[in-house]
């Protein structure tokens, strides 16, 4: 796909966040799987719920503006599941791989907010007035996740994995 | 390397945010030379130098912990560095490739954020006193690079990129 304009250039990234987002949401119930805290695995199954209405707010984005999303698979995105993967292999069921996986999935929400904030700023710039009430709900939705995860981290996740040393 | 204490995982964590920062500083000098603005030239050129003084930070973290760096490759910056890559090839110099790249490297940003702010978190639970400031210096310094380029997409980027189509 030749990258050439603006308007290029935001489908593009529009794409690359869909692919991001599609690769989470088959990450998310590994994930709820296989941590020990009952809460954080609860976090982990809201998350998907979130990030599957996510996914339709990028198709909706796109349907608005006559878009066709194009396939790509988030370079980015692979390398950070990846990293969740590892996690799971090499750290055993229990507090320690709990605080690997926050720390994994803090990665991923902070990937998804630079990447919704560009998405934000770019279609404010492309005067895309359909699609971006849709992206900065998604926005905000991964920054409140974000915060989440520090409270499940410092409220008690570190804790216990410290202990469990 | 086998992770089964928090202190285990704050090594790993540590070394694996060591790997990501070396990448950047591989791939900061080509971005420098691949975007038309000056200004964000220049503010690749600074953020190297930062980012040589958050390697050296690392690096004295370790020593006042007495714990020996692993050698791992952050598989997370890789896909983040690949898709910068990506963008300098599909997309001529000008405008439009200097947005994508301040996208990039904000999701650079970001997953420092996210990597320091885990670190943060995981050294002041583990009582590592010493290693705490050095890591809430580079965790400050990136939250202030992350604000800049989101200044300099907002404030004429992104406006050239979108007249350029």
């Amino acid at each position: 796909m030749a990258i050439k304009t603006m308007e290029d250039l935001f489908l593009h990234e529009l794409s690359d966040t869909y692919s991001a987002e599609k690769q989470m949401s088959k990450a998310l119930p590994r994930l709820a799987k296989a941590v020990e805290s009952e809460q954080l695995a609860a976090a982990f199954e809201a998350h998907l719920e979130e990030t599957l209405v996510q996914i339709e707010r990028i198709e909706q984005a796109a349907d608005a503006l006559g878009l066709k999303l194009k396939r790509i698979k988030c370079e980015g995105m692979e390398g950070l599941v990846g990293e969740g993967k590892d996690a799971i292999e090499k750290i055993d069921k229990g507090p320690v791989r709990d605080a690997a996986l926050i720390g994994g999935a803090q990665k991923v929400e902070h990937y998804e907010i630079a990447a919704y904030g560009t998405l934000c700023a770019m279609a404010e710039e492309l005067g895309y007035k359909d699609a971006l009430p849709l992206l900065k709900a998604s926005l905000e939705e991964e920054k409140a996740t974000d915060e989440k995860l520090t409270m499940l981290a410092e409220g008690g996740g570190n804790q216990r994995a410290a202990k469990a040393a």
